[in-house]
């Protein structure tokens, strides 16, 4: 996607030896890159969420392995370095993913051979993150036509929580994905921007990435969404997801499930866009098994914001006599789920379905 | 309730011609009074949330109409500064019931007695309301007797939305008198504070009355409900209204509809408090017909904090190209709604029971 008329992803490796990302923290404020030269600087990186997102963490913990590549000089090593990445997020299955797929193609290469192997496998899974993303916005443009066509002229009005955009992945997004498509296919769409307490990735990053590519959006309250869907003012929700079960149960940003709730209640669809690399196929129940990360306090006592001058500042927004509890993630049941939006087409939230249609991905994950 | 171990009400009358409120846009930066000395000052007030909550911006219009008393010359006069004062927030109902009882009481009167009816009357409606939520917590303190009983000597957790507390009253507060008299009365209890955006009430007010108190709290953001009751981490909901129609619809603070939602589907009683001067007994389909205010955007896209200094800043903290609304309530159906505690005891949300237990207030409002 575009800055400012340029081109970027959200991660990549300008030379061997050094991974290029976007500073998440500093945005909409300011647009910064960041160069990691090391597998403890990755970890940093995404433990600290200057990059965050499921794809976008599974392609830098990818890279991440290419540094490690080189850091290594034995699979002990290059196991402790692979550890050492995954222990940084523990909601989202991509790093897992992209981590053990690295260790997967290396472990019975030699070990002068590692590095280019991990620099191309690294690529790899970038690249097909962006080509997975491309293909949801086919699928959820297809989607988006259906409910358009049932009223002509008229905008369609899409919901969405946190951002699942295409700073969430290499390129394109999941959830934004089809909004993209939709938008550069000449139909009328608008966004109800959830603001995602805390944190704000609503607020500051899909607001900022819409408005960079023109896409008319309104930044609302969390608490906003169940009286729009009330009043008709949504005719989907489009959310993404850190990991999605084999029976299609959703962990997402902590209060997906409200919406997924108010959605169910009336009437309106509720889809979840991921590329199939977020499926996690060994669990079959998401509320009961899905570790659900607890952040620092601070994320919910402080906020970052400018003043009218547009410096950043933090403020302390909840009284220091209070204590302050931080869920990050939170699991929508696959009851509540319309459809999962992938790069292989639309399916049923249900663990025939999705078995069926990802039988390749499912077999090679178990074993 | 105390403040700093002195006794106050949210607003009162220190003497003629002037009505005296906390202002509550400076909590919990700073704990100040201001002095209102006309109804034009009075309805700003309202309007700017100086003042707010349901029984707090009804004994405050008393008061305002206290003074309109003084100022109207005949009751062409009086009529117009009532109706400056209804109109200054179109949701909360106890505004109008305030003023409206007002012009009753002093419609036959001799213009020259108005001033001391109406400051009697005012200071009835007060005293009333204050009374009310008192009795509110008698009849949520055995409610919650029960569920403690159920799980002996382990703390009952408690979630709230908005702030419903004494400040949202004339004392002791609506969902949160049920709280003080539990923890008054020994047993163990725990809040759940909503951090209720925009504006904060839950982490500005709920969390500063409490730790006035010493009710153990934390604050979480408002998308975190959902998750906690999906893990046994919530015994009950108790939130308060700004207006609840005949049928128990409840309107209440934006995002009070998810929790709802959430409280049903995982078994968790949602109950409302409010004294009886919330309801509108002139409705009967809430959803439909409660007038939703919207705010300006400037409450969703700025905020306020202080620095580690403790000085109060707004910071934005949305970006300014992006389009922002702010609608302030919504409409909770009584379908969601386990009970509804008021000053007579708790009762179901449905019209039958509730315009059997109100037979006197209804006829009266529908006359």
């Amino acid at each position: 996607m575009k800055v400012n008329g340029q081109h970027f992803r959200t991660v990549w490796m300008p030379e061997p030896g050094i991974v290029r990302i976007i500073d998440q923290r500093r945005l909409p404020w300011a647009f910064e890159l960041i160069d990691l030269h090391s597998v403890a600087e990755v970890a940093d990186a995404i433990r600290d969420m200057a990059v965050r997102g499921a794809g976008c963490i599974g392609a830098t913990a990818g890279y991440g392995m290419a540094l490690a590549a080189c850091e290594a000089q034995n699979m002990a090593q290059l196991d402790a370095l692979a550890q050492s990445l995954i222990e940084t997020r523990p909601t989202a299955v991509n790093l897992a993913w992209a981590v053990n797929r690295q260790l997967a193609v290396l472990r019975d290469q030699p070990v002068e051979l590692w590095p280019s192997i991990a620099k191309r496998e690294a690529e790899a899974i970038a690249d097909e993150d962006a080509a997975a993303c491309a293909q949801i916005g086919v699928h959820g443009l297809q989607l988006i036509r259906e409910i358009a066509a049932k009223k002509p002229g008229v905008v369609v009005n899409v919901l969405t929580h946190c951002n699942a955009g295409w700073l969430a992945f290499v390129d394109h997004g999941s959830a934004t994905a089809p909004v993209y498509a939709t938008h550069d296919a000449g139909l009328k769409i608008h966004v109800w921007v959830d603001e995602t307490r805390p944190r704000n990735q609503g607020a500051r990053l899909t607001a900022w990435e819409l408005a960079q590519h023109g896409v008319p959006h309104t930044v609302i309250a969390d608490n906003t969404g169940g009286h729009l869907m009330q009043h008709g003012q949504v005719d989907l929700v489009i959310t993404g997801a850190d990991r999605v079960t084999r029976n299609g149960d959703v962990a997402n940003k902590i209060g997906t499930y409200l919406k997924a709730l108010a959605a169910k209640d009336n009437g309106v669809p509720f889809y979840v866009a991921l590329p199939s690399s977020t499926f996690d196929w060994r669990i079959a129940d998401g509320v009961k098994n899905i570790p659900i990360e607890q952040r620092g306090g601070e994320e919910v006592a402080w906020m970052e914001g400018t003043d009218a001058n547009g410096t950043p500042h933090n403020v302390r927004v909840v009284p220091a006599a209070s204590a302050v509890a931080n869920y990050a993630f939170d699991v929508t049941p696959a009851r509540l789920v319309t459809g999962l939006i992938t790069e292989r087409g639309v399916f049923a939230a249900d663990e025939k379905v999705l078995c069926a249609a990802f039988t390749d991905a499912a077999r090679a994950s178990v074993l």
